[in-house]
């Protein structure tokens, strides 16, 4: 996107298939806002806190194995392997690792994707601790409006963890699968003259049946989870998401700048997948969840928080789903629970994005990227065991102290 | 815009017709990047320079007499008079007087309307004194794309104080003035298929006709002026308009937020009037107005820049636009330079938004509104006096000292 005029083929501009094509796409992530409303997450009007560094090149000469594969990968071929376009690591609350790429320098900021769900479970889940939403109520005693559609008879649980059972498909690269359909009921422009189907998230949320299965019993990554809780906690509390970021998470962590959210034709932020951020934005909420709640020295929520997160969901439903490079994992709260030997877990988005907590560790990865497949399952590869070695290379260097 | 979701009698949405209506445009103009696309103007990642002050009670007693009336009002009277969402005055460089209404508050964001215009201005005006614009060069050899339209036989300085001859009507109360044709083209919408009309400014201003009269001859208050300045400073530096304002100022005036600016569908920022930012991030730009280019005891740019924009324009070219409210007035490098017994020059907007700069009462006045009527001539009889009445007060408290 250059020049005055930019000429005709560099041009990136709506429909979404445009933008969202390969390799335009590697530009559109940095650049969301220009492409479509947006709502602020502020940052308040304070001075930052700033990160403390203890930068240490020997990162990037780590190897790993990648999965399925009999060769060994360095830590930074990884990176250009994953089309990242910003890492980020924290080791004991410092940044030992940091670099930019693509579209991305430190005074940008990069779609988050379904990371943005964990925001949202962290939100709910904030609100559970404290008493003000219960996991176990029905989702139609908190929002009527739902009363006929499935999550009606769902729990605000079942929709936290993605095990409600809904007739809804997310292949990504179906063109013809719901999510696209939920994506004009989403879009921010104004809808054709004479449209009469759905405007808006919460328009769509109440049209969606109830599969022929129990709720509970199954996982299912379904964006619309993410958008019912968050409608669930603005009923709650009576604020918006972006207000709810600003006010819990934003305004309290230091933050270098405001991040934004997408909105919907009628202002509604996009709960399951709509933030942009800064990089190291990102890694203060991957610090705050390493650090049980606090950051600064300043408490920002319960530690019981985290450790409800941390515990993980259920397994056996997580399993039923065939996720092939998180075996033995589950969803909990909208964060993805590795149950592996350092007790991982992680915010995960399409194209690479990802905040990987390592409490054994002490380690936090914020990883950006736009690789041209959406599935996470093609980018696992050279990523969880890239990240498994960082954190074995820095558990080493802690005891060689 | 409250609840979940909003009332459908509440809601603010597109089409422009809609959201810019009267009382719905009294939230509008706090949330334009909710509506359409934007493009960040970054403040950077420091610490903001916060002001000081030295708040004065007194200033809402002060009197004056509105233009064509009678009666006396009061300072106080006259923020709600004026629909007022901020109001921040600056003496020698302290606030003297901050306040809030309406939809906004510190941390909020207004839509600046034709104050954008100024800082184009005041942008090309910068580049000018560097040597790196030629204020007498014609339009056509910096954009040949212009050969063929009005602008291209017009000199920088005709487009810069808006002396262009220009077949074109700014009529914001007649639906059919070229204002709005010009907005289709700007609008960042996707357009229906197979429209075959302009789509962005740059290929809307390649169509626009030079009317019978010479350039230079007439001033004629039309956006486009601004829009092909734009144009011009982005083709002579390579970057555009928020690009350069977040280097030359937002990053370098110790803001406190970010700005924005909305774009057209090919991602080019809207240089007539596409900026929203903070109440005390305007003071902060009129405080460098006022203070020749130096803030915080930084240079940000000559001295020079700020008297060639004082000095003025040609006033028979303004008399014959025959504006009751500013007569004896100018327009030079899109700034509003009143030739008072003061010095006062402002940067003004539609529904009352100004940047007053008061040289001689060391006094900078910021106004956001949402003044139901576009046109400030209906504004400027309860706010100009005003101003020169809060200019009096302090220069005498000034000498009473």
């Amino acid at each position: 996107m250059q020049g005055f005029p930019i000429p005709k083929d560099k041009l990136i501009m709506q429909p979404e298939s445009d933008f969202f094509s390969f390799p335009k796409m590697r530009w559109t992530v940095c650049h969301i806002r220009e492409l479509m409303p947006t709502k602020e997450i502020s940052r308040g009007l304070g001075a930052p806190v700033p990160m403390t560094y203890a930068l240490d090149s020997g990162i990037d000469t780590v190897t790993f194995q990648p999965l399925g594969s009999d060769k060994t990968m360095t830590w930074k071929a990884s990176l250009s392997a994953n089309y990242t376009d910003g890492m980020l690591i924290l080791h004991k609350g410092q940044i030992v690792y940091e670099t930019y790429s693509g579209c991305l320098n430190e005074r940008g900021k990069h779609a988050a994707m379904s990371m943005t769900k964990s925001l949202t479970g962290l939100l709910a889940e904030i609100l559970v601790v404290e008493g003000k939403l219960d996991p176990a109520a029905k989702v139609d005693t908190i929002i009527p409006e739902l009363k006929n559609s499935a999550f009606g008879s769902a729990t605000v649980r079942q929709v936290m963890d993605m095990t409600t059972s809904l007739k809804y498909s997310e292949d990504y690269a179906d063109p013809n699968a719901d999510i696209w359909v939920y994506s004009k009921a989403a879009s921010p422009f104004p809808k054709p003259s004479g449209d009469k189907g759905p405007n808006g998230y919460f328009e769509y949320l109440q049209t969606l049946k109830k599969d022929t299965i129990n709720h509970g019993e199954v996982f299912g990554y379904k964006t619309v989870n993410s958008d019912t809780l968050g409608w669930i906690i603005s009923k709650v509390t009576g604020k918006d998401m972006t207000s709810l970021l600003s006010e819990r998470i934003w305004m309290k962590m230091g933050a270098e700048q405001d991040g934004y959210m997408t909105v919907d034709a009628k202002g509604v932020p996009f709960a399951g997948g709509g933030i942009s951020a800064g990089l190291r934005d990102m890694g203060r909420i991957g610090q705050l969840m390493l650090n049980g709640g606090k950051i600064n020295g300043q408490q920002l929520f319960p530690n019981k928080v985290v450790e409800n997160i941390q515990a993980g969901g259920d397994k056996k439903a997580f399993a039923a789903a065939g996720y092939k490079t998180l075996e033995g994992g589950s969803y909990h709260s909208m964060w993805w629970v590795m149950h592996n030997q350092y007790g991982a877990f992680a915010a995960r988005g399409v194209h690479g994005q990802t905040i990987y907590v390592d409490p054994t560790a002490e380690m936090v990865i914020v990883r950006f990227s736009s690789f041209p497949s959406a599935a996470n399952s093609k980018i696992d590869p050279t990523s969880l065991p890239a990240y498994q070695a960082v954190a074995k290379y820095l558990l080493n260097k802690d005891r060689e102290k």
